[in-house]
């Protein structure tokens, strides 16, 4: 069973929809990066029923962000809010260059204020 | 049974998330605005099994605002965006008046379009 890294990232956004068991098991998988049989021996099932646990959790990641599309626009959101902190870097190098306008320097420094707190999210 | 205004925008975020019947009932009642015994005329069932799968319902789109707090984060981007325009609206028009910077103009204009694009998304 490949390990799908993109599963880490379905986790931290749907964990909370999944049952506590669920994310145990996933947990110890992709976060502790423990084997199947080293699950199946912690929690005292059999590796069938880990490797049959982990595949059901994935699949139901999956299809919340197929429903959901949170990761999509999460990421969208990032590289936008990105670009406008490039943006506001120009303008106050630009700034610094030829207006020296303080105002214009205060306000690039909220801009990239506002964007990096709502990328950290 | 009071409507609950709050179900319209969890419905449009969540309601993927629901069963068709469910997504119907909801729209039924908060999009077109027909009372319980209309829909469960529309429907054959009784009005009491609407307005129990109603209320199954928005208990259901509620725990999930409460388990992944999609609504919450949203708005808090979409304040963050108008901001964020709000800042280059004032750069712009300081640059008017003192710097006349075309680079600073052209950049201020771009941040603008890309904090609009990723509020009407």
């Amino acid at each position: 069973m490949a390990k799908n890294l993109e599963i880490t990232v379905l986790l931290d956004f749907y964990g909370d929809m999944l049952t506590p068991k669920q994310r145990e098991f996933l947990d110890y998988y992709y976060n502790q990066d423990l084997s199947l049989s080293e699950i199946a021996a912690n929690v005292g099932i059999t590796r069938q029923g880990v490797r049959d646990a982990i595949k059901r959790a994935e699949c139901q990641l999956i299809e919340m962000e197929e429903r959901l599309g949170l990761v999509r626009r999460f990421k969208e959101v990032e590289k936008g809010l990105a670009e406008i902190i490039d943006c506001a870097s120009r303008i106050s190098a630009e700034n610094r260059k030829t207006g020296l306008s303080r105002e214009i320097s205060d306000l690039t420094v909220r801009i990239k204020s506002i964007a990096l707190s709502l990328s950290e999210e």
